[in-house]
């Protein structure tokens, strides 16, 4: 039997459905720099609705849709609040700096909870030497190695500190809607407690590239003008958009069966010796795994797994990271669970080996 | 009849060939942040080919393309020299200033002739006040609303002087094939006066979207960094990258027929009374035209075209701008052209009865 | 009897010393930025000297000094590691961001200790995504609400570290002689593990303005660009270099005193009831207080000890700092000690007639 | 005879009179950060009432004080208009670019006329792609190589250009009492046109070091901040303060005698044969010269100014410019006027020989 290969890497693999490739074959383009995309303005006004803001507007990745709310939140000089775990802080090339002349206020965010007592002692009115507090920026699903969701209620408290001090929120919902369906709430509930969000229409949503950007109408206006400053304006970007129309009425609500697959996956995998999980942490579609077994590691892991085709992510010199998403079937998922289970166990054997190599063969038993 | 919409604003707005829609449709995609998008990696082979380069990088917009060479060739506080009518200094929102600290240094490009003298004596070595001037930026064809070439002497005698003062050289080729089929010559012949160079998918090729950056292996290895801080990193780019590679195989020779309906649509507007162009500055497939008839501006004519379903572009108080692409046949530039006479001679006319209201009708012969 | 003033705010209120202002008037001053005015050109020669590196430049302050090496150490879009509480960090008003375009990695410093293995593991090479570490920013006396001592040890770990990942290391110096005087050591030693550093002359070392940045002649050269752009190229800078030279051979030594002074003020506060202050903290010149009283807070003490004509500072909503410096004497500190005490004491009367208003008078002893 | 060094290079060369030392000495100082400085705080109050603007705030340099203007006007990626011979745009280190993200957008000025046709044709509403204009920026005395007068009836054209587009208008007036004691007008009617401007108290004043910025209460607020980011706030700023006060109250008025001694000299000078000087240029205290003698350049020219103890800059191959300053005597510029008629009639002579060897000694006429 040949397996086919199983990309656990990430949910950014996921390749358009066919139905999203039909839908680019139909859609109606046009100059979308001019405005004049109808497929965009569709999906534009779908996502606003969605997610119960104003305005939205379609850009090409979710790093962009950070980084333009930043600058619509920003003057230079100021300092933006986020989790030290954050993907703007960690893995955006410092943009927030680069681009926007802003510095990371970054705060320690525990199980997906941000302190408001811990945000608040991080807020700077400003003074002469003191740069001010631009922005509060949230992340939901929190942690792109952990996926946890940042509940409504913790959202609210978020909000409750920033408009004391007149601050706005910003909500890096990039995978928002496994948050959405694992707490069973609607998308703008989420947007309630913020000024703005990002949500990704590639990872779980299945579609090739694209983010939405949401928020007031004022604020999507001067966002278009700082789209376009990044090189991000587009012209028939319908071809992005009428996938994102496909995903949005199609692939939210079966987010559910990944994060479910997940679920199992890292129970499964949990009962491995020389493998640990944190299970309280998968709470969406990621899982985070340490290895604990002497003679392997990270790299001889992710080798051993490729020989057998399947692809895990490396973030620490003892663990990896996967992502479940539509491509992965339950018959999938068993093959992986026993491939960790044969190459820990081969693992013990061969170590068995090194070190009693008088041991008689088959005696071993663990 | 019902005339179907003839736009002439700007190339911008061609929209994909079938076949183009056809590649997307069957293109092996990828994770491109990866490096996984086999149909991204064929056309950034073809197109670093032939513009005889040693890598190239898809981005999103010509936009993009500029500012990520900006970013590669220069760090905070120095200077680029370039035209004064760049589209780099003119309308990318201040980017080389917002996104890499730089300063623009514009000169006066006549007749699409970057003065070898003008261009040295802008030239900074720097000190303790003075910024060193970091790169020279040509643009081909020069002035988006004039589209002049800069030829191959011109572009080798700015190599010299950027040479002689070790001086990298860039070139904005958003549409450079324009010039090449004009010209006759190899695109890869003006790359070899330059250090890096875009060029756009978009525009007269007729893709939906992307731009193809060329330069060394090391600038564009650091070029898929900044593109990545700008959020211009890219998951399943095939989509955008399968039309790319149709538009390099059949899309190139063919734009030799816009320039010359250009040049012929260009030819007979001039001899309308009423507009002026200057006939030597129309080199390629654009055309700047001035109304120099008292009670007709570039507002009311434009009107007056959009009611006969054509669509022009302003670019001045008295000024429109036309591109000619290849959805333009030449039946609707023959109804282009007797639109615009009729337009001016009715001008003519409302303004006789305006200021002779007595004059009897039928009169009137121009 | 008149109490004179006495301002434990900051060693920033040093007044310059006569011999200082005689030192301006006696001064042969020229163009700075020129490089013409003698006496600028003898303090970086000796300062240079003083800290064992090739070069030295004259700066306003420190604060620019940080900035200007920032500069020097790094591009658009790099990381910076530095210590949670650093002045870089929290009281320049996010400048390494706002004028460098680098993004801060702030590390927890516990007792002024910088763990390498933090230290190393807040190291990035850069990729795609990460952006790359550019400099480990040091600072000694640390924190300036603490003013730690950062061991040569410590140093030496450090550079151990930066070696291995080929990083330079930066020492903010702001107060470094209060640490050199304290270890018994050179204040050259220091800079044996830094590729540069900077230190005032204004705070312990009593000058009105300037502080100095050293580093190799390539760094320094490169600074006075920098410097100049931030607008800190000066003219006839010798009288703000004039008291730096007698700053240099006079005033360093007897910080001890101060160190002194600081420890034997501590021991004194630390023993009034509602006060509690971590002697093992109070390692240079600088005493920050946590007020353990109820019905006391900062701002009330703050304004009890100002009538008193005792100015100390606030750092929290119960917590106020002290720092020694060279116009404080002992007569001054016997008086602030027993102010303290009597200020806390009455602060206990003032509760108890709040809570037991029947009480006789004249019975309370505590 | 020994001939006392005469510096023409620049009237930054100016060293302080005895009376501004003797005001150092008598100073009373303080904390200029904690705004406590009090000879800083009377110095800033009679700058603003000299100026008729509301605020002021002293600063190192006019560098500091131009780019702190420019960063309270701008936000990043707008547009500065101003004059492409200006010192903003040439000789601060593309600092608007480098430190607030701001593009330059040049125009010619000639003979120190600001077109308000080119400058409203220069103005920018912003749009997708258009950056906004932020300010415009009028130099005067403009050109630091002609020191030309903007009138008031200019500077009142620009005010009503920039009302109409609702634009602030900034002045660096660096050296804006050589203007006002030329017009015979108090320099707060330059103010009443601007809503910002600078002058230095270097320069022609006379002062070590030191610029004051005035402007709104707001601005000068916000301006405080930018300084402080800059590395530009200051401890005991007295120093710098006081020599200023006594510049504004005694060394005004007489600059108009270094005006009349460049024009004196500037008409010697112009009737020397291979000298060229456009008289209508010298308005102020700067002469540009132009050489205009086979065989001689800027380089040879300045150093046999140079034997002769007299020190000019060179701002071009053929082209040297000198500034007039209280420093310089009429005995020194007669001085200067024979050297320069030696040393070009020597240059015949040496020609002379060079193209004529057999010539008799005595014969030479010109």
């Amino acid at each position: 039997m040949i397996v086919e290969e199983i990309d656990l890497r990430s949910d950014t693999v996921t390749l358009p459905k066919p139905q999203m490739i039909e839908a680019i074959a139909n859609a109606t383009l046009g100059d979308d720099i001019m405005g004049e995309d109808s497929t965009v303005n569709e999906l534009e006004r779908k996502a606003a609705n969605l997610l119960g803001m104003e305005d939205a507007m379609l850009v090409l990745s979710g790093t962009m849709a950070n980084q333009i709310a930043i600058m619509g939140f920003s003057t230079r000089g100021q300092e933006i609040i986020l989790g030290s775990e954050s993907h703007i802080y960690n893995l955006e090339g410092a943009a927030i700096s680069a681009l926007s002349q802003v510095q990371a206020r970054p705060i320690q965010v525990e199980n997906g909870y941000f302190d408001p007592e811990i945000v608040e002692s991080s807020i700077s009115l400003g003074d002469i030497q003191r740069a001010k507090t631009a922005l509060i920026s949230l992340e939901n699903t929190y942690n792109l190695n952990l996926g946890q969701i940042v509940t409504l209620e913790n959202m609210k408290e978020i909000q409750e500190v920033a408009k004391q001090y007149r601050l706005p929120v910003y909500l890096d919902g990039a995978r928002i809607f496994n948050a959405s369906v694992e707490l069973g709430v609607e998308p703008s509930e989420f947007c309630k407690y913020v000024d703005a969000a990002q949500f990704c229409l590639t990872k779980g949503l299945g579609c090739p590239l694209g983010s939405i950007l949401v928020g007031s109408k004022e604020f999507i206006k001067e966002a278009k003008i700082n789209r376009q400053r990044l090189g991000g304006g587009m012209r028939q970007a319908g071809i992005i958009a009428a996938p994102g129309i496909y995903a949005l009425e199609n692939m939210i609500d079966r987010l559910k069966e990944d994060n479910d697959k997940a679920k199992q996956l890292a129970e499964k995998l949990a009962s491995i010796e020389g493998l640990f999980i944190n299970l309280k942490d998968v709470q969406t579609n990621i899982i985070s795994v340490t290895i604990n077994q002497s003679g392997m590691d990270a790299d001889k892991l992710i080798n051993d797994l490729k020989e057998k085709r399947i692809k895990v992510k490396k973030i620490g010199p003892r663990k990896i990271r996967m992502i479940v998403h539509y491509l992965i079937t339950n018959d999938q998922l068993d093959y992986v669970v026993s491939t960790f289970r044969e190459l820990l166990r081969e693992r013990d054997k061969e170590r068995y080996y090194e070190h009693h190599p008088s041991s008689p063969i088959g005696c071993i038993n663990q």
